[in-house]
């Protein structure tokens, strides 16, 4: 994006919104419907899709948006087809001009006393469920020749960085930030965009859950992170991906790693990062080993932990 | 590892190797061998595993030594479990000292021209693989104590960065370096270590098999790295696992997607990575904005292709 280009502007272009039913999909559908697009939402729980559908009409700005909630999975190659094919029904088939992919869970635990399926489900709520919408929108504007065309990741401040407990979810998310960064190359092919937004802690329904089986060691350490709201976070993501951000960050320390870890990915602001590229060289190995030290002298404890779950029998 | 700690030494330790036979592999378990470690290496390929205990026994430098090998699939969880159990009969069911794991394929393309099953297969060969064999190891390793243990993954400069081509591998990869640095942290509650290798082009059987698939576009911007053999590269590799290195690197262009990718990930030197921290900070952007007008230019041709094969149809 030039420097005087013109900002992307959602009116009037057809958004389709994954995980639109709750947490940040819902705020970002909502936010987009304010704004004047065609959102079609996307979900599995149908009393959930139903209340925000009611929630996006109320915020209706025009008579002639199309407002629309789906249910389906998204879980496999052949169900994220399917619900793209039968969303884009309402556009003669035609491709949406931008995939937002916000649906997503994470559990965290510990790596030992992870199941088999605990490690795929991981990857299937982490990866694979904006993976196939991803691969499917992309089939579609590819064969449309959709120049202008926009597909958007959700990932996380995991997918820069991680520590104890998240190694079904970091993995995940890592995995659709190397998607994301290989697809920004390849689909300049057909001048699809593709952008990836990294939030940090979110206070959603998704976080409820996932605090669940949160390890103690692992709020301890995150003590430090305050935190967004789903609101505040759509403004954010909307925000990287009108201004042309291949990576979004909306965090102080989330955008420390980002600099420090920036692959191939394009930069938003030179200078801006040039100075928290330095203020990580210094601030995270000091953060590190600060949870090394936690960690390590969390040994004992959790040995007894693991003793009394039976572990060792 | 402080300052004046002796390297760890590779004698008379219990070395597990996955991918055993062929490749960085070979090369590594062929190394260990020479400096007088227990060797069990483990692959599918009956014939090349035989193939390859011939040349491990040729390299022995101790009546003692154990040099075995086994033929297993690592696809799953359960035979990645069972392949460990099995080779650990001989050692009374004990863990080994280290667990190489370096099993693993690649298979570039364009995203829109991959199935369901080159994706998903994508991830099998580039992180489960490996991710299995880690997660047997890390359970068995917690449940004996055996501190000072190791676990190694080998991933590739891919795993820092990505480009076209590369969707159903670099996301793998990618998770792989997540799932490490999760480890690295949890794993200090047991004293175990782990590392991660991130290898540039390597000339083995995988990289022939892998030109079999890989566009023009992709060997083209590729043309700069020179590659390594996996002999050199199973020397880096196992030195900086005796140096304590959490990410080792061997080459110029993986040191500076290194250093400017860092992620949570302790440093190998201060100094030197900031360096390259600031080579990279200039000299990425470049690369990039010339592999990024490299695709763009390629488009109408790309199309040309797609429509040859028959996409638009």
């Amino acid at each position: 994006m030039g420097l005087f280009s013109k900002k992307w502007n959602p009116e009037g272009k057809h958004a389709y919104v994954t995980g639109g039913s709750t947490g940040l999909g819902l705020s970002l559908a909502q936010l987009l419907v304010k704004r004047g697009a065609h959102v079609s939402i996307v979900a599995r729980n149908e009393k959930r899709l139903a209340a925000a559908l009611e929630s996006l009409e109320a915020l209706r700005v025009n008579p002639s948006q199309n407002i629309k909630a789906y249910s389906h999975s998204l879980d496999t190659a052949a169900a994220s087809e399917k619900a793209l094919d039968e969303v884009c029904q309402l556009y003669d088939g035609v491709a949406p001009d931008i995939v937002f992919n916000c649906a997503g869970a994470s559990r965290p635990g510990f790596f030992v006393e992870m199941s088999e399926q605990d490690l795929t489900n991981g990857m299937k709520d982490g990866y694979w469920v904006q993976a196939w919408t991803a691969w499917a929108a992309a089939k579609k504007m590819a064969k449309q020749r959709r120049k202008g065309a926009k597909i958007v990741f959700v990932a996380s401040t995991l997918a820069y960085m991680s520590f104890v407990g998240w190694a079904s979810y970091s993995p995940a998310k890592h995995a659709l930030r190397g998607l994301a960064d290989t697809l920004r190359s390849e689909m300049l092919l057909y001048g699809v965009d593709v952008h990836i937004h990294f939030p940090n802690t979110m206070f959603t329904p998704g976080f409820e859950e996932e605090n669940k089986t949160k390890p103690d060691i692992v709020r301890k350490i995150e003590e430090g992170d305050d935190g967004t709201l789903p609101g505040p976070a759509a403004e954010i993501l909307l925000n990287g991906v009108q201004n042309g951000h291949p990576h979004i960050v909306g965090d102080l320390i989330t955008a420390l790693f980002s600099a420090s870890t920036r692959g191939s990915a394009p930069r938003r602001n030179w200078l801006l990062e040039g100075l928290y590229d330095f203020v990580a060289y210094i601030a995270v190995p000091v953060w590190r080993s600060g949870v090394d030290k936690q960690v390590t002298e969390h040994g004992e404890v959790h040995y007894e932990y693991l003793a009394g779950k039976g572990f060792f029998a």
